[in-house]
């Protein structure tokens, strides 16, 4: 067999067997395959596409390349959630805690972010202490104990995956549906859950820009975890607007306090929790239908035991948990400046990829790895989509610690609010559920 | 401008401007585009294709990636020529010194070959003695004083050029038909002549396997040639079986010879080689039409001079020039072998690629650029299409240095030749030309 070969293949449009998946990515691996030939196969790749058995094969490849997380007897009762990815998306932060005090284990890897803000390690990192630096076999022992741990990515776990997605950066070849879809579902395999709840966000400020590519990805990683015998749930969900009222990263942690404390049981954000932690139970038979679930649920919060786990799970990782009852325990800010309404109305709009790109503009993300991230930073939304304003209201509040970048910030939050005469319908975020 | 934006235009089918290309060439000659980014770009532009200006640029960066041979006034009155490939082509060495006997200069570069058998320069170095590895003063200095000289390519003409076949070679992207126009051209280009001839092969002995992809990448030449003010001529010729009777490098250079001394004046060999040079004396303007320019031909090679001319060309070039007389003091073989017919009839196909089989398990080509060729062995073919057999005659014969080899190439050579009852037609071998 020979790379060359492989890559004619895929460019005449052929389907790879399971050997020649195999043989591409054992020579990625033990480096007999030039980087130069794996990216002209993903360039192939990118304009002849994959089959459902291709994709599967290449998840599998990816998967075996690296330490696979072993669960032992807990991966069928275990939980993993990921999102492929949107502004102000603390809902990985307000489900974890809140599906472990409802008896679901959670073990989440999640990596380190590059764009507008931080991922979520880093908006966890942002309490003073917090450690993400878990040994596998810490990790599976926290789960064990206490229901929950959440670790940054390992470069043991997918060793493949990094390697192609390095590559598929720098050479255009990112936006092709079975190359993500591997991506996505190999890493969440690695991490060892059966269960497997993915948000596939669709919208100005997402990956996919459709909600009928959002369901074409999603029907791929669905397919996969079919093949492979993992039990996958893909939540098509809208991302036009920044997710709740935070972006940046220690202000969405605050949000998500506010959420566990039961601040917040209305809107995107209380929507988005109640469904995914609704569609765990009911994926792991705890609940026959979404509505008793969602009243369990609530009760769960209410009564204090998910701001109770979410403590357990600071303080096991070494996190300050004082940051729950004072929020000046977390990174401050130097200025912070209130955006007015310049006239009555409704907020008819607020553009997801101008709210980011002011929260980058003030430090909140990194672009180069070795970036590194203000904390403390960010954009508050003081008003939402649908809600009424009046001349001279705060409309949002700009956290920064530079004055240059935050009238840089003040520009790109003008840009994205829209304010209008009449209030427009604020619907549903989530768009198809497939499984 | 950053590599990964051009790759990405060309993935969507955009027209990379002027300024993109020479971006992109002058990236890959200083390294700051990685190699892997070159083969993504590659197989994109495999898929979404280039226009003409596109092509056009691209042929000029890789024409100023290195040296072009400045052939000052006498560029203008220069032939060059080059063919796309095939199993016996030995027009280059009958064309070179009649067209210089002709009173027409010729500067042609060449290179080592990779394939069945040698290129034109390993089948010249079959003469004992004879030097291809000049320079370029010397190549100059050696036209202006003899009309005609035959060098190696170097390195030091179109380097990107170089850079980017060793890259398509082992990235399944060698056949894209801008990239085998530029990659054609742009050599021509940077050897300094102003009037090029170029053989198009199609068939199963060549590279394009159909006249009408032979068509299309000669239409994409000549108008290259027309946008970077050079004069191309391109002829399409059939290949679907050997040129002339040998195949093997002393065994070409000795029918070539057989040619100029007059021995030769029908079939395959005489047509291309009367028609090339016509052509050239037409384009010229040293004769209106193609009857004449033969006609003048022709009494040229009765006259001796093409055969003096190719004495000069030899003994200017080191070589011994004895070999024109005596055919012995090429490179014996041990072994011959005459393969006879098996029934009467007529040779109604000899195949290319079994004949280039037989002879490269000889050992007349080389498969990597570090293999020795050996140049006495080959095939000579006794019998051509359309000739008449009978039981037991000779139909080719076989020149070898191994008996085991030998073996071998007796069952390509049977393979090879068709023997049937009725006699073929025998057309003309140009299916076009496009200028």
């Amino acid at each position: 067999m020979r790379i060359v070969d492989i890559i004619e293949a895929k460019k005449q449009g052929k389907e790879h067997s399971k050997e020649e998946i195999d043989f591409l990515i054992n020579s990625l691996m033990d480096g007999t395959a030039a980087d130069y030939q794996i990216s002209a196969w993903l360039m192939a790749v990118y304009f002849q596409g994959m089959t459902d058995d291709e994709t599967a094969y290449l998840t599998d490849a990816m998967v075996r390349s690296g330490e696979v997380i072993n669960l032992g007897s807990l991966a069928s009762s275990v939980i993993d959630k990921h999102s492929t990815g949107g502004v102000g998306d603390k809902v990985t932060i307000t489900l974890i805690p809140l599906l472990a005090a409802c008896g679901v284990p959670v073990a989440k890897l999640s990596g380190k972010g590059l764009g507008h803000t931080g991922g979520t390690i880093d908006k966890l990192e942002s309490i003073p202490g917090f450690n993400t630096a878990l040994s596998i076999p810490d990790m599976i022992n926290q789960v064990k104990r206490i229901g929950v741990a959440i670790g940054a990515q390992t470069q043991k776990l997918t060793p493949a995956d990094g390697k192609l997605y390095a590559l598929r950066d720098v050479t255009a070849t990112v936006d092709s549906r079975p190359l993500i879809a591997s991506s996505v579902v190999s890493k969440k395999i690695a991490s060892g859950a059966d269960n497997i709840i993915l948000d596939v966000k669709y919208g100005s400020g997402a990956f996919m820009k459709t909600p009928e590519d959002a369901v074409k990805l999603s029907e791929i990683m669905v397919k996969i975890g079919k093949k492979l015998n993992k039990n996958i749930t893909a939540v098509i969900t809208s991302m036009d607007e920044p997710l709740g009222r935070a972006v940046g990263n220690s202000l969405e942690i605050i949000e998500a306090i506010e959420f566990l404390k039961g601040g917040i049981t209305e809107g995107d954000i209380a929507e988005l929790t109640y469904d995914f932690a609704a569609l765990s139970l009911v994926q792991l038979g705890k609940y026959s239908d979404m509505e008793s679930a969602k009243n369990f649920i609530k009760e769960i919060i209410l009564s204090g035991k998910a701001l109770d786990k979410f403590r357990e799970l600071i303080i096991t990782q070494n996190g300050d948990a004082g940051v729950i009852d004072d929020y000046t325990k977390f990174p401050p800010v130097k200025y912070t400046y209130e955006l007015k309404a310049d006239k009555d109305g409704y907020v008819s709009h607020i553009d997801a990829l101008d709210i980011a790109y002011g929260c980058k503009l003030l430090g909140a993300g990194r672009e180069k790895k070795t970036d590194t991230i203000d904390y403390g930073v960010g954009v508050f939304l003081n008003k939402k989509t649908g809600e009424p304003v009046v001349n001279g209201e705060t409309i949002c509040t700009i956290y920064s610690n530079d004055e240059t970048k935050t009238q840089s910030a003040i520009e790109y939050c003008k840009k994205g609010f829209t304010i209008s005469g009449a209030k427009p319908a604020v619907g549903s975020l989530i768009y198809e559920i497939i499984k």
